[in-house]
């Protein structure tokens, strides 16, 4: 399979991601072609400077980047050479067929969306994020892709997420709910009760487990492997999280530092806090797929680093294995033929 | 100043309540009446198994209670003599001038905004809660009272949040943010950048120090003291963050009872941890205060033991003491007076 990387507008520069790619070829022989996108100088250094000579790899020259200080929009306008458009243009072309790219988050959904279009019967794009738990990793989506969403788009959600986290994440059956303020039916605001509705009417038709509305508290407590919201709500629960969580360690550091009695206990239990670390490690994941597009889109961290991009590079080409797009579409074909029919049997009793 | 509490309604009983009821009488003499309503046998039992004595408890009956489980409205609607509506109805009849409640918090928010009716200007009552950070404690609102908002209700919540912290947590100038998908003034879903626009105008004019949209990233790391949304996102976030602690102490804790010499550290570094556990009990504040309405009300968490019952009295007495509806109503009226003389200046503009 041939994969595309956007090396430049990550945080690290552009060598930091040619050495994640040349981790990625090592780690996989499934990959028949690299297609490194970025200032062609800068890529040809960043080979030598990581010797990475291997036959798979092909060098696509944009001379624009798009900088996290970009906006989306208004900069691919300006920047029509930069590394991600013509990173999505591979795909587009037939070139490539997943993109891996660390830079502006919205500026790859922007230039992705646009470019590749949604799937059939697909509206919008969902940013799907892996984050992990003390008993289970779920998926949040979506994480920032869509602020303003329609019920279809959760229903959407919903489909995309258990399909990743089946074919991905290799849960058999996982648990999708909706993220409301409570578990009850009827808690919720317009947009996740019409959501619920929609899930609840087509969930056992398209193998879709679809277990209601679940709250906050049930996040770290494995009750559900599949959290939908829109992207405002992911977002921020997103973000939250990631500073809790920082904050946490960091306050406890703080507090087993301020005495050599603490210290010294500190490094007695050093494994117990090495162990949750390297559980909560976001690099593990490497990036975040954006689903629902025609072509498959890994946004990696702007701050990733090698391993972060060989990681993003693997779960790219799981995806495309798994042909997990094609099994989007068919559901979400499914779903719409559903709701169409019981739209068809409303409509013909109320007349 | 005289104080009702709903005894009734909270998960460990009347018992417990009125023993924080107790506390909070030998804390303060400020206190003139303490009315504890409910069912009149089971207070009188439990006055007697606490030994209180006390020349200022009165005993005002309800025979029924809304539980947990009732639906607020409807609950509200089949049982007229519940504790929660009696305790209302002190306030609303003058007999009262604040009230605490640990139970159903949809109940409480119902039978209040009902009887009491929100303050002038304001159209929807925010619950403020107080989330312990590392270096800041900050408020969030609303936490769940509202969960549809327009603009002009976060408007009114950044004002609510900004009193109460300057009152009761004694921040002299706390930080107002609107919680968003990126700090960037034009990052936002409708809602939050039409309700930032609105901030923006007033802010100035009655002391509301607002800093601008802030993101999940700020929440943690003492960038704001008050947290603005609306009721469906603060609600997750707020209860996200409550499993998120929870279950990292909890992941931490199998972690660290692993092996002997795990063991062994986390006991010589157990201050740590004890600081933190500390610093994050819910009980200190005990209860989150039902703002925008005429009359103090204190919703206290359904699981409140006697310390957070106690604790909740205190707060409830401290916003009487510190007169923070007057202060709301006050700088309310004003922003209205403000956004209400720039729509006559941009109306005559456009003429």
């Amino acid at each position: 399979m041939r994969i595309a990387v956007d090396v430049m507008g990550g945080d690290h520069g552009c060598g930091v991601v040619v050495a994640g790619a040349k981790l990625a070829l090592e780690a996989s022989q499934d990959i028949t072609e690299l297609c490194l996108v970025g200032n062609e100088n800068e890529i040809q250094f960043a080979l030598r400077q990581c010797r990475l000579d291997d036959a798979r790899v092909c060098v696509v020259p944009a001379s624009e980047v798009l900088t996290m200080e970009d906006k989306p929009v208004l900069g691919l306008r300006k920047k029509k050479d930069c590394s991600i458009l013509r990173a999505v243009e591979l795909i587009k072309d037939g070139k490539a067929d997943a993109l891996v790219s660390p830079g502006n988050t919205g500026g790859v959904v922007a230039a992705a969306t646009i470019r590749l279009r949604p799937l059939a019967g697909v509206d919008r794009p969902g940013i799907a994020t892996v984050i992990p738990a003390p008993n289970n990793d779920f998926v949040l989506l979506d994480a920032g892709a869509s602020v303003e969403c329609r019920p279809l788009h959760l229903l959407h959600y919903a489909i995309m997420g258990s399909v990743y986290s089946q074919q991905i994440l290799g849960y058999a059956r996982p648990r999708v709910g909706i993220l409301s303020v409570g578990t009850e039916d009827v808690k919720g605001n317009e947009l996740t009760l019409e959501a619920f509705k929609l899930c609840r009417q087509v969930a056992a038709k398209i193998d879709l487990n679809f277990i209601g509305n679940v709250e906050g508290h049930d996040l770290f407590s494995n009750r559900v492997d599949v959290v939908v919201c829109d992207g405002f709500v992911g977002n921020v629960v997103l973000k939250t999280c990631e500073s809790l969580a920082t904050g946490m360690f960091g306050w406890l550091k703080q507090e087993l530092t301020k005495t050599p009695l603490r210290k010294a206990g500190a490094f007695l239990a050093r494994e117990a806090f090495r162990t949750i670390k390297r559980r909560m490690d976001p690099d593990a994941h490497g990036g975040a797929p954006l689903l629902g597009l025609n072509g498959h889109v890994v946004i990696a961290h702007g701050s990733a680093r090698e391993q972060a991009i060989k990681n993003a590079i693997r779960m790219a080409s799981e995806s495309v294995q798994h042909r997990i797009n094609e099994i989007i579409s068919r559901q979400v074909a499914q779903a719409g033929e559903l709701l169409a029919a019981s739209a068809v049997v409303t409509a013909a009793a109320m007349a």
